[in-house]
Protein backbone atom coordinates (compact mmCIF):
# COMPACT_ATOMS: atom_id res chain seq x y z
CA UNK A 1 0.00 0.00 0.00
CA UNK A 2 0.75 3.70 -0.18
CA UNK A 3 2.17 4.60 3.02
CA UNK A 4 -0.41 4.99 5.51
CA UNK A 5 -1.09 6.52 8.40
CA UNK A 6 0.70 4.87 11.36
CA UNK A 7 -0.10 4.96 14.73
CA UNK A 8 2.31 3.96 17.47
CA UNK A 9 1.44 3.22 21.16
CA UNK A 10 4.01 2.18 22.86
CA UNK A 11 4.81 0.43 26.68
CA UNK A 12 6.96 3.46 28.64
CA UNK A 13 10.78 2.41 27.63
CA UNK A 14 9.92 0.06 24.92
CA UNK A 15 11.38 2.03 22.61
CA UNK A 16 8.38 2.68 20.28
CA UNK A 17 8.92 5.87 20.08
CA UNK A 18 12.46 5.83 18.98
CA UNK A 19 10.88 2.89 16.09
CA UNK A 20 8.31 5.62 14.94
CA UNK A 21 11.08 7.70 14.55
CA UNK A 22 13.34 5.62 12.46
CA UNK A 23 10.16 4.05 10.51
CA UNK A 24 9.18 7.91 9.51
CA UNK A 25 12.85 8.84 8.16
CA UNK A 26 12.59 5.45 6.55
CA UNK A 27 9.69 6.06 4.74
CA UNK A 28 10.11 10.01 4.06
CA UNK A 29 6.96 10.34 6.28
CA UNK A 30 6.42 13.75 8.90
CA UNK A 31 6.80 12.21 12.17
CA UNK A 32 4.25 13.32 15.14
CA UNK A 33 5.73 12.99 18.81
CA UNK A 34 5.97 16.47 20.25
CA UNK A 35 5.18 18.31 17.21
CA UNK A 36 1.31 17.12 18.02
CA UNK A 37 1.63 19.58 21.01
CA UNK A 38 3.29 22.50 18.98
CA UNK A 39 0.28 21.97 16.64
CA UNK A 40 -2.56 21.49 19.67
CA UNK A 41 -0.90 24.63 21.11
CA UNK A 42 -1.54 26.67 17.92
CA UNK A 43 -5.12 25.50 17.24
CA UNK A 44 -6.15 26.09 20.87
CA UNK A 45 -4.13 29.22 22.18
CA UNK A 46 -3.06 27.15 25.02
CA UNK A 47 0.77 27.06 25.67
CA UNK A 48 2.97 24.24 24.41
CA UNK A 49 4.41 23.87 28.24
CA UNK A 50 0.46 23.83 29.73
CA UNK A 51 -0.13 21.57 27.23
CA UNK A 52 2.39 19.16 28.30
CA UNK A 53 2.05 19.25 31.70
CA UNK A 54 -1.32 18.74 31.25
CA UNK A 55 -0.50 15.20 29.73
CA UNK A 56 1.61 14.62 32.75
CA UNK A 57 -0.87 15.45 35.32
CA UNK A 58 -3.86 13.41 33.93
CA UNK A 59 -3.18 10.09 35.81
CA UNK A 60 -1.79 12.90 39.23
CA UNK A 61 -4.71 14.59 39.63
CA UNK A 62 -7.19 14.28 37.43
CA UNK A 63 -8.21 10.55 38.29
CA UNK A 64 -7.06 10.75 42.01
CA UNK A 65 -9.66 13.66 42.38
CA UNK A 66 -12.27 11.51 40.56
CA UNK A 67 -11.65 8.38 42.69
CA UNK A 68 -11.64 10.35 46.05
CA UNK A 69 -15.02 11.71 44.49
CA UNK A 70 -13.67 15.48 44.89
CA UNK A 71 -16.31 17.28 42.19
CA UNK A 72 -14.88 20.68 42.19
CA UNK A 73 -11.50 19.80 41.67
CA UNK A 74 -12.74 17.20 39.18
CA UNK A 75 -14.82 19.38 37.35
CA UNK A 76 -12.01 21.89 36.46
CA UNK A 77 -9.38 19.00 36.48
CA UNK A 78 -11.77 17.32 33.74
CA UNK A 79 -12.48 20.16 31.62
CA UNK A 80 -8.70 21.37 31.37
CA UNK A 81 -7.86 17.32 30.59
CA UNK A 82 -10.84 17.58 28.06
CA UNK A 83 -9.85 20.86 26.10
CA UNK A 84 -6.08 19.52 26.37
CA UNK A 85 -7.66 16.26 24.41
CA UNK A 86 -9.69 18.21 22.11
CA UNK A 87 -6.82 20.36 20.98
CA UNK A 88 -4.53 17.43 20.45
CA UNK A 89 -7.56 15.46 18.53
CA UNK A 90 -7.73 18.17 16.31
CA UNK A 91 -4.42 18.52 15.62
CA UNK A 92 -4.21 14.61 15.09
CA UNK A 93 -6.94 15.11 12.69
CA UNK A 94 -5.29 17.79 10.86
CA UNK A 95 -2.15 15.86 10.59
CA UNK A 96 -3.65 12.56 9.02
CA UNK A 97 -5.44 15.27 6.57
CA UNK A 98 -1.97 16.66 5.29
CA UNK A 99 -0.78 13.35 4.43
CA UNK A 100 0.95 9.56 5.29
CA UNK A 101 3.05 10.38 8.74
CA UNK A 102 3.80 8.54 11.75
CA UNK A 103 1.74 9.52 15.29
CA UNK A 104 2.74 8.32 18.36
CA UNK A 105 1.01 7.92 21.53
CA UNK A 106 -2.05 10.14 22.32
CA UNK A 107 -4.81 8.15 21.16
CA UNK A 108 -4.59 8.32 17.32
CA UNK A 109 -5.39 5.25 16.43
CA UNK A 110 -8.54 5.81 18.12
CA UNK A 111 -9.49 9.04 16.71
CA UNK A 112 -8.58 8.11 13.74
CA UNK A 113 -10.42 4.45 13.86
CA UNK A 114 -12.62 5.07 10.93
CA UNK A 115 -9.67 5.79 8.14
CA UNK A 116 -8.89 2.98 6.24
CA UNK A 117 -5.48 3.41 5.30
CA UNK A 118 -4.81 3.31 9.18
CA UNK A 119 -1.74 1.14 10.29
CA UNK A 120 -1.97 0.46 13.83
CA UNK A 121 1.03 -0.64 15.95
CA UNK A 122 1.68 -1.51 19.51
CA UNK A 123 5.02 -2.36 20.93
CA UNK A 124 5.81 -3.78 24.04
CA UNK A 125 8.81 -5.21 25.39
CA UNK A 126 9.97 -7.34 28.50
CA UNK A 127 10.25 -5.24 31.42
CA UNK A 128 14.07 -6.33 32.23
CA UNK A 129 15.22 -4.93 29.08
CA UNK A 130 12.72 -1.87 29.66
CA UNK A 131 14.37 -1.37 33.23
CA UNK A 132 17.95 -1.34 31.04
CA UNK A 133 16.90 1.36 28.96
CA UNK A 134 15.11 3.46 31.30
CA UNK A 135 18.44 3.39 33.54
CA UNK A 136 20.88 4.06 30.33
CA UNK A 137 18.71 5.69 27.81
CA UNK A 138 16.45 8.08 30.57
CA UNK A 139 18.88 7.84 33.58
CA UNK A 140 16.18 6.74 35.85
CA UNK A 141 17.77 5.45 39.04
CA UNK A 142 18.09 1.89 38.91
CA UNK A 143 16.31 1.10 41.96
CA UNK A 144 13.07 3.07 41.06
CA UNK A 145 13.10 2.55 37.43
CA UNK A 146 10.67 -0.67 37.27
CA UNK A 147 7.96 1.18 39.56
CA UNK A 148 8.64 4.33 37.01
CA UNK A 149 7.88 2.02 34.09
CA UNK A 150 4.82 0.42 35.44
CA UNK A 151 3.17 4.50 36.87
CA UNK A 152 4.01 5.73 33.65
CA UNK A 153 2.11 2.33 31.44
CA UNK A 154 -0.90 2.61 34.05
CA UNK A 155 -0.91 6.80 33.19
CA UNK A 156 -0.84 5.90 29.24
CA UNK A 157 -3.23 2.70 29.84
CA UNK A 158 -5.89 5.39 31.97
CA UNK A 159 -5.49 7.89 29.61
CA UNK A 160 -6.36 6.30 26.54
CA UNK A 161 -9.25 3.75 28.19
CA UNK A 162 -10.43 7.25 29.35
CA UNK A 163 -10.80 8.68 26.04
CA UNK A 164 -11.43 5.95 23.96
CA UNK A 165 -14.11 2.67 24.90
CA UNK A 166 -11.14 0.39 24.13
CA UNK A 167 -8.22 -0.86 26.52
CA UNK A 168 -4.84 0.17 25.68
CA UNK A 169 -2.41 -2.57 24.51
CA UNK A 170 -5.66 -4.59 23.49
CA UNK A 171 -4.57 -7.14 20.89
CA UNK A 172 -8.31 -6.27 19.46
CA UNK A 173 -7.10 -2.52 18.78
CA UNK A 174 -3.58 -3.31 16.84
CA UNK A 175 -2.81 -4.60 13.31
CA UNK A 176 0.56 -5.68 14.96
CA UNK A 177 2.09 -6.38 18.11
CA UNK A 178 5.94 -6.63 18.19
CA UNK A 179 8.24 -7.30 21.53
CA UNK A 180 10.98 -5.17 21.18
CA UNK A 181 13.17 -6.13 23.78
CA UNK A 182 12.80 -9.87 21.61
CA UNK A 183 13.04 -8.36 18.05
CA UNK A 184 15.09 -5.56 18.33
CA UNK A 185 14.63 -1.88 17.89
CA UNK A 186 16.06 -2.14 14.21
CA UNK A 187 14.22 -5.58 13.78
CA UNK A 188 11.49 -3.78 14.24
CA UNK A 189 11.72 -0.89 12.28
CA UNK A 190 12.74 -3.27 9.11
CA UNK A 191 9.48 -5.41 9.76
CA UNK A 192 6.95 -2.67 9.97
CA UNK A 193 8.83 -1.05 6.88
CA UNK A 194 8.28 -4.70 5.40
CA UNK A 195 4.49 -4.85 6.47
CA UNK A 196 3.87 -1.66 4.84
CA UNK A 197 6.11 -1.87 1.49
CA UNK A 198 3.95 -5.19 0.82
CA UNK A 199 0.57 -4.63 2.01
CA UNK B 1 18.56 -16.76 12.64
CA UNK B 2 18.50 -20.28 11.58
CA UNK B 3 14.77 -21.19 11.44
CA UNK B 4 13.47 -21.51 14.88
CA UNK B 5 11.01 -23.30 17.04
CA UNK B 6 8.35 -21.37 15.83
CA UNK B 7 4.97 -21.89 18.52
CA UNK B 8 1.58 -20.16 17.01
CA UNK B 9 -1.20 -19.24 19.23
CA UNK B 10 -4.58 -18.21 18.09
CA UNK B 11 -7.82 -17.17 18.43
CA UNK B 12 -10.43 -19.63 16.54
CA UNK B 13 -11.18 -18.74 12.61
CA UNK B 14 -8.56 -16.09 12.25
CA UNK B 15 -6.33 -18.79 10.15
CA UNK B 16 -3.53 -19.46 12.65
CA UNK B 17 -3.16 -22.94 11.79
CA UNK B 18 -3.30 -22.26 8.14
CA UNK B 19 -0.65 -19.48 8.66
CA UNK B 20 1.19 -21.94 10.75
CA UNK B 21 1.26 -24.81 8.07
CA UNK B 22 2.22 -22.13 4.86
CA UNK B 23 4.96 -21.29 7.17
CA UNK B 24 6.52 -24.52 7.59
CA UNK B 25 6.27 -25.47 3.85
CA UNK B 26 7.90 -22.36 3.10
CA UNK B 27 11.31 -23.34 5.64
CA UNK B 28 10.59 -26.90 5.09
CA UNK B 29 10.36 -27.64 8.21
CA UNK B 30 7.69 -29.88 10.64
CA UNK B 31 3.99 -28.82 10.87
CA UNK B 32 2.55 -29.98 14.02
CA UNK B 33 -0.95 -29.83 15.52
CA UNK B 34 -2.76 -33.26 15.05
CA UNK B 35 0.91 -35.04 14.77
CA UNK B 36 1.04 -33.78 18.49
CA UNK B 37 -1.82 -35.91 19.41
CA UNK B 38 -0.55 -38.94 17.26
CA UNK B 39 3.52 -38.70 18.73
CA UNK B 40 1.03 -37.85 22.37
CA UNK B 41 -0.95 -41.75 21.61
CA UNK B 42 2.22 -43.43 20.58
CA UNK B 43 4.19 -42.41 24.06
CA UNK B 44 1.35 -42.33 26.67
CA UNK B 45 -0.17 -45.17 25.30
CA UNK B 46 -4.02 -43.60 24.88
CA UNK B 47 -5.65 -43.27 21.65
CA UNK B 48 -5.59 -40.70 19.55
CA UNK B 49 -9.38 -40.64 19.42
CA UNK B 50 -9.55 -40.57 23.53
CA UNK B 51 -6.98 -37.52 23.46
CA UNK B 52 -8.46 -35.47 21.01
CA UNK B 53 -11.60 -36.06 22.95
CA UNK B 54 -9.85 -34.78 26.16
CA UNK B 55 -8.67 -31.90 24.51
CA UNK B 56 -12.08 -31.07 23.53
CA UNK B 57 -14.01 -31.60 26.78
CA UNK B 58 -11.80 -29.35 29.15
CA UNK B 59 -13.69 -26.56 29.22
CA UNK B 60 -16.77 -28.34 29.25
CA UNK B 61 -16.65 -30.91 31.70
CA UNK B 62 -13.37 -30.57 34.13
CA UNK B 63 -13.96 -26.92 34.81
CA UNK B 64 -17.32 -27.05 35.00
CA UNK B 65 -16.62 -29.92 37.76
CA UNK B 66 -14.33 -27.48 39.46
CA UNK B 67 -16.61 -24.75 39.28
CA UNK B 68 -19.16 -26.70 41.14
CA UNK B 69 -16.94 -28.44 43.73
CA UNK B 70 -18.11 -32.05 42.66
CA UNK B 71 -14.59 -33.08 44.06
CA UNK B 72 -14.74 -37.13 42.99
CA UNK B 73 -15.93 -36.37 39.12
CA UNK B 74 -13.19 -33.80 39.53
CA UNK B 75 -10.46 -35.77 40.77
CA UNK B 76 -10.95 -38.17 38.02
CA UNK B 77 -11.70 -35.33 35.75
CA UNK B 78 -8.17 -33.82 36.75
CA UNK B 79 -6.53 -37.05 36.64
CA UNK B 80 -6.95 -37.61 33.06
CA UNK B 81 -6.76 -34.34 31.99
CA UNK B 82 -3.54 -34.02 33.51
CA UNK B 83 -2.93 -37.33 31.94
CA UNK B 84 -3.05 -35.97 27.98
CA UNK B 85 -1.13 -32.74 29.22
CA UNK B 86 1.74 -34.61 30.33
CA UNK B 87 1.97 -36.93 26.79
CA UNK B 88 1.31 -33.70 25.16
CA UNK B 89 4.28 -32.03 26.70
CA UNK B 90 6.27 -34.35 26.53
CA UNK B 91 5.49 -34.74 22.39
CA UNK B 92 6.38 -31.34 22.15
CA UNK B 93 9.79 -31.27 23.90
CA UNK B 94 10.64 -34.20 21.80
CA UNK B 95 9.71 -32.51 18.71
CA UNK B 96 11.32 -29.30 19.71
CA UNK B 97 14.56 -31.22 20.50
CA UNK B 98 14.81 -32.88 16.63
CA UNK B 99 15.20 -29.59 15.35
CA UNK B 100 13.40 -26.52 13.93
CA UNK B 101 9.37 -26.96 13.56
CA UNK B 102 6.33 -24.66 13.94
CA UNK B 103 3.81 -26.26 16.57
CA UNK B 104 0.33 -24.44 16.81
CA UNK B 105 -1.47 -24.27 20.39
CA UNK B 106 -1.19 -26.55 23.22
CA UNK B 107 0.63 -24.35 25.46
CA UNK B 108 4.18 -25.24 23.68
CA UNK B 109 4.84 -21.58 24.08
CA UNK B 110 4.97 -22.43 27.64
CA UNK B 111 6.45 -25.68 27.59
CA UNK B 112 9.35 -24.67 25.70
CA UNK B 113 9.82 -20.99 27.24
CA UNK B 114 13.50 -21.27 28.64
CA UNK B 115 14.47 -22.29 24.68
CA UNK B 116 16.33 -19.67 23.37
CA UNK B 117 15.56 -20.32 19.93
CA UNK B 118 11.81 -19.80 20.12
CA UNK B 119 9.84 -17.53 18.12
CA UNK B 120 6.47 -16.88 19.83
CA UNK B 121 3.65 -16.00 17.58
CA UNK B 122 -0.33 -14.89 18.35
CA UNK B 123 -2.72 -14.60 15.54
CA UNK B 124 -5.74 -12.50 16.32
CA UNK B 125 -8.22 -11.66 13.70
CA UNK B 126 -11.61 -9.23 13.85
CA UNK B 127 -14.80 -10.78 14.99
CA UNK B 128 -16.58 -10.77 11.61
CA UNK B 129 -14.12 -11.86 9.72
CA UNK B 130 -13.80 -14.97 11.89
CA UNK B 131 -17.55 -15.60 11.45
CA UNK B 132 -17.36 -15.27 7.72
CA UNK B 133 -14.59 -17.84 7.88
CA UNK B 134 -15.99 -19.68 10.64
CA UNK B 135 -19.27 -20.00 7.84
CA UNK B 136 -17.24 -20.64 5.13
CA UNK B 137 -14.54 -22.49 5.93
CA UNK B 138 -15.68 -24.67 8.92
CA UNK B 139 -19.55 -24.75 7.46
CA UNK B 140 -20.76 -23.49 10.97
CA UNK B 141 -24.19 -22.11 11.01
CA UNK B 142 -24.14 -18.32 10.22
CA UNK B 143 -26.47 -17.87 13.45
CA UNK B 144 -24.37 -19.97 15.75
CA UNK B 145 -21.48 -18.90 14.47
CA UNK B 146 -20.14 -15.91 16.91
CA UNK B 147 -20.95 -17.90 20.13
CA UNK B 148 -19.17 -20.96 18.90
CA UNK B 149 -16.27 -18.78 18.30
CA UNK B 150 -16.13 -16.58 21.48
CA UNK B 151 -16.59 -20.25 23.46
CA UNK B 152 -14.10 -22.03 21.69
CA UNK B 153 -11.46 -19.38 22.59
CA UNK B 154 -12.82 -19.36 26.27
CA UNK B 155 -12.24 -22.77 25.92
CA UNK B 156 -8.72 -22.30 24.73
CA UNK B 157 -8.04 -19.50 27.10
CA UNK B 158 -8.93 -21.69 30.06
CA UNK B 159 -6.42 -24.53 28.87
CA UNK B 160 -3.69 -21.94 28.70
CA UNK B 161 -4.30 -19.91 31.66
CA UNK B 162 -4.67 -23.66 34.05
CA UNK B 163 -1.40 -25.40 32.62
CA UNK B 164 0.49 -22.11 32.93
CA UNK B 165 1.01 -19.31 34.67
CA UNK B 166 0.02 -16.72 31.86
CA UNK B 167 -2.85 -15.47 30.46
CA UNK B 168 -3.63 -16.70 27.11
CA UNK B 169 -3.12 -14.33 24.12
CA UNK B 170 -1.96 -11.39 26.79
CA UNK B 171 1.03 -8.99 24.80
CA UNK B 172 3.67 -9.96 27.09
CA UNK B 173 3.95 -14.06 26.28
CA UNK B 174 4.58 -13.51 22.64
CA UNK B 175 7.14 -11.80 20.07
CA UNK B 176 4.76 -10.50 17.61
CA UNK B 177 0.96 -10.68 17.48
CA UNK B 178 -0.64 -10.50 13.67
CA UNK B 179 -4.30 -9.34 13.00
CA UNK B 180 -4.84 -11.82 9.64
CA UNK B 181 -7.85 -9.79 9.16
CA UNK B 182 -6.10 -6.64 8.29
CA UNK B 183 -2.86 -7.98 7.65
CA UNK B 184 -4.19 -10.65 5.45
CA UNK B 185 -3.71 -14.84 5.77
CA UNK B 186 -0.77 -14.48 3.00
CA UNK B 187 0.30 -10.83 4.38
CA UNK B 188 1.02 -12.61 8.15
CA UNK B 189 2.74 -15.68 6.56
CA UNK B 190 5.14 -12.86 4.21
CA UNK B 191 6.00 -11.23 7.43
CA UNK B 192 6.52 -13.78 9.79
CA UNK B 193 9.06 -15.73 7.27
CA UNK B 194 10.88 -12.03 7.10
CA UNK B 195 10.80 -12.00 10.78
CA UNK B 196 12.87 -15.40 10.63
CA UNK B 197 14.77 -14.99 7.96
CA UNK B 198 16.54 -11.43 9.35
CA UNK B 199 16.11 -12.40 12.71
Amino acid sequence: MNAPIICISREFGSGGRLIGEQLATALGIPFYDRLIIEKAAEESGLSPEFIEQEEQRFNNSMLFNLSMGSHAVTAAGVDLSSRVFEAERQAILEAAQAGSCVIVGRCADYILRHREDLFTVFISADIDWRVNRAVSVYGLAENKAEKAIRAKDKQRARHYNFYSDRNWGDRANYDIILNSSRLGIEGCVDLLLHAINTK
